[in-house]
């Protein structure tokens, strides 16, 4: 077996990369410039803080929310008018957020969602330094009542549905929070920022806000851009005062972890033209550079269901995710997840282990097997080809691991899919997919998946291996991002503004196309030339 | 009897002045510009409504709170995407309050609220016309736990005192705003504003706000500006989204009272030096014109207390407030209020009884009785000389109404404190109380008070008689204005940061002017010709 250690340092690097973004923040912590009460300077409790905070925020005005005027002169005497002040800026103004005693050097955090369909992931953050204290996650607690967004948008409209599905939602959070508070030594209260990063049904959810137009024409979100959003209002049990941040949506189909995700890759700040791939439950694709971006989202019509989907099956203990095989003995070797005894095979293993039966000729352009090179391998199971990677006596589960022939065509639809997907969206703004310069893999899915093998196969474009950058969750990135730095919360707009939203035309043109690329890497064999040089070495 | 109808012609004539304001207004209602949603035009329907109202509003930015907008995607399909907006303008952007359906003519309205230490006076006013509906005043229930601001400070800083206060005083406040909507037929919901305006004690305790500084040296407020308040904040029940809106204040001891005053004044618009004086339970002066603005309040001092309050002391039916001695025949002649048989003398009465007294040589330049002059009407109780104005045969009580010396001892020392206040005042910037361009007069008080006789006395400068312009409920006209427009809105703000506030220091020159002016007119008898003249006539 390989090592699994690879994978981490690039998530490490990743993580990292948040460290030394701009300190812009827009949730601050200061002291204001303030004196105590006299005779000469009798202004009121409150404005005179206000006034002492102006002083230290850039002339910016302050706002109080009435709950905490009244609680200020108390706090203010307690702390003998030697305070330190936390706020966090909105659209105009400044917000006070808490007051905490002057000289108390405790940190502030913030917490950045990404509100998967399936798994929802918290991250820790300290607001001051940008550090990653900790993170967790859990499966969304709506799967029980909809394994998919159209369930649950259908469970939503049943009477007390959509009550129902947000209450699961926000007391699963807060459960998660308070171990997050426990197990770091925070104050509830020392949480004072929340940034949520979803697809729009998802936003909509956490929003409670009717997601039955979603997925009815005209295709209706109940709002694009959310206001900030104080925690109370969500019943999110953080400082009463914190603002949650929820990124905005483009549409129905274009959610809110796509904008984290295009703000994560950076891509709107080059000229050179990058991609951005997500591949999820949908497969949502990003083409743009500084000036425009295109986005294309959306399941690719009924001929290509499940099997994008099947892709981005979840990793866990066991899984095989990378296959080698051994050109000199033939023999197949794998990488599993944690490195325990193997008992499934994920999208990133499934693509290594097709391109390699393809380089072995174990299988031929059509990805049907090639009884002859497969030898004692190949095993029938009611009349259908299987192929055995694992043994029954090596297997975790006591059975053999095996591919047959039907997991291999449903594996080619979908990355003919993938492909003509890519063709089209390029093609639409007259370049070539091989013109892309920089080819970003949002998901976890992204750190495993060896681009090389899905060239192989024909799923990703034939570009030089260093094209490829894998991300991990960008929804949760962005989401971090937009959480502690003001000019990425600004850009999170500017990019929802800029998106073009092109639905994906499943037309005559796209099935020829669709129908091309279902070989192995594809029809036009001149445009995987890499390939080519890999099958002859 | 006189006629009683004069005051009522200044009170239209008052009243009618807010119609011809300018019509900026702050709240509004308004059709945005907006379709229905298409493939073409999916924007989400609280973008759609925004985008809409922006294009009407002059390009301003709009929020929505989170409580709308959950709201609103539900309501712009009950009506057909064809709606219109009430909104706000807060301090940079506009305010979503509610949406109604399109060709619902229902006018707008909002209440001005004049909070009173001992009566709360609301209006009701179309905002869209700028009329005012109907008003409606009650005693401030508060008056059960302590009759003064300083009892009520007291209680409220008790185990529960504030919350009870408070209460008191907004359930109250919500009866009769009921009583309102019901008698205009008026729905709770059109109700979308109200301006309130009090001294600071009040509108601390009607905001929840700990007043237990506010009497205690260095004398601070919790807030000088509390931003808009939405009603439900407040409990206050009239559209839950209605911003109230309270009159800043200066200080402990300069309030929104004063500041809506000023507004109502329009002393702040013109090139001379205008006075406005507010006697109620303190004197309160404000001194200035449309460069600089000089305020004045509090009890001048224990020499004087009581003295000056007795002059503001309610009017009611039967109360004598009007009193003219034929010089023929010597007669009195009373007007009393609707009329009604009398019961007692209120202050303005009481200045023109006094001032008729000294021109018929009744009292002498010191206020003591002449008895070769009174005659008859002269009648010693337990060796006090008491005047009697009304014989008991002719009295609604069945009692004679008199005039005791200690009466009129008290009435002189009120009237020579006013003088004095007054002439501190103009002295502090080197102007002389002649000098004074317009004499406005707030209070109910002003409207009945006879300028000639509190000249006589000696109790106001002896300034040409159109110099004094009675104003009336100043504190709720301002609040009227504020409610309706938007520069008189900034106005409050503006007049609040250019006053200088001046404590009344009652040191040994002030004692001296004080009693110089315990004579009627005055020891300088030069100060007052028109009086000489008077005498003589």
């Amino acid at each position: 077996m390989l090592e699994s250690g690879e994978e981490h340092g690039d998530r490490e690097k990743e993580k990292a990369g948040i460290k030394h973004m701009e300190k812009d923040r827009w949730i601050v912590k200061v002291s204001p410039e303030m004196t105590a009460p006299s005779l000469k300077d009798n202004r009121g409790d409150v404005d005179r803080l206000v006034g002492g905070l102006r002083k230290v925020l850039d002339g910016g005005e302050v706002s109080v929310d009435f709950g905490l005027t009244k609680r200020i002169p108390a706090r203010l005497r307690e702390y003998g008018y030697e305070t330190q002040a936390v706020l966090y800026k909105g659209t105009y103004f400044w917000h006070l957020v808490e007051l905490v005693p002057s000289g108390q050097e405790d940190p502030i955090y913030g917490l950045a969602v990404d509100l998967g369909t399936s798994t929802v992931v918290i991250q820790l953050l300290d607001l001051i330094t940008g550090e990653i204290k900790d993170e967790t996650s859990f499966l969304n607690p709506q799967v029980e009542f909809g394994q998919d967004i159209l369930a649950r948008i259908h469970f939503a409209s049943e009477k007390g549905g959509l009550e129902k599905l947000q209450k699961l939602l926000i007391e699963r959070l807060n459960e998660k929070i308070f171990h997050l508070t426990q197990e770091n030594s925070i104050k509830t209260i020392s949480l004072v920022g929340m940034c949520v990063s979803g697809n729009t049904a998802m936003t909509h959810l956490f929003l409670g806000l009717d997601p039955f137009w979603i997925c009815r024409e005209p295709y209706i979100p109940a709002i694009n851009r959310p206001e900030l959003i104080k925690s109370t209002e969500l019943g999110i049990v953080i400082n009463p005062e914190a603002p949650v941040l929820v990124i905005p949506n483009v549409g129905s189909y274009f959610g809110g972890d796509l904008i984290a995700g295009i703000l994560a890759s950076g891509m709107t700040h080059q000229d050179e033209i990058s991609i951005l791939v997500d591949v999820g439950t949908n497969a949502e694709v990003v083409l743009g550079n500084r000036e425009w971006l295109m986005g294309c989202a959306g399941a690719a019509g009924p001929a290509l269901e499940g099997g994008v989907a099947r892709m981005g099956m979840m990793a866990g203990p066991g899984v095989v995710d990378k296959v080698i095989a051994d050109p000199e003995t033939g023999e197949f070797r794998i990488r599993t997840i944690e490195n325990k005894p193997p008992v499934g095979i994920c999208g990133s293993g499934l693509i290594d282990l097709v391109a390699q039966l393809f380089l072995l000729g174990m299988i031929d352009l059509r990805g049907k097997y090639v009884k002859s090179k497969c030898g004692k391998r190949l095993k029938q199971v009611d009349g259908v080809n299987h192929f055995v990677l694992v043994f029954s006596k090596d297997s975790g589960t006591g059975n053999a691991l095996t591919l047959s022939q039907p997991d291999i065509d449903a594996l080619i639809r979908s990355k003919a899919a993938m492909y003509t997907i890519l063709t089209t969206v390029t093609r639409m703004i007259n370049v070539s997919v091989l013109d892309i310069s920089r080819f970003y893999i949002a998901g976890t899915f992204g750190f495993t998946i060896d681009p090389k093998s899905a060239i192989t196969i024909g799923m990703i474009p034939d570009l030089a291996l260093e094209t490829f950058k894998p991300l991990g969750n960008t929804s949760l990135t962005g989401a971090s991002l937009a959480l502690l730095s003001g000019k990425a919360r600004e850009e999170i707009y500017k990019i929802r503004d800029r998106v073009t939203y092109v639905e994906l035309n499943v037309n005559q043109e796209f099935m020829n196309l669709f129908s091309a690329a279902k070989f192995i890497p594809h029809t036009d064999r001149s445009l995987f030339p890499s390939v080519r040089a890999w099958s002859s070495a």
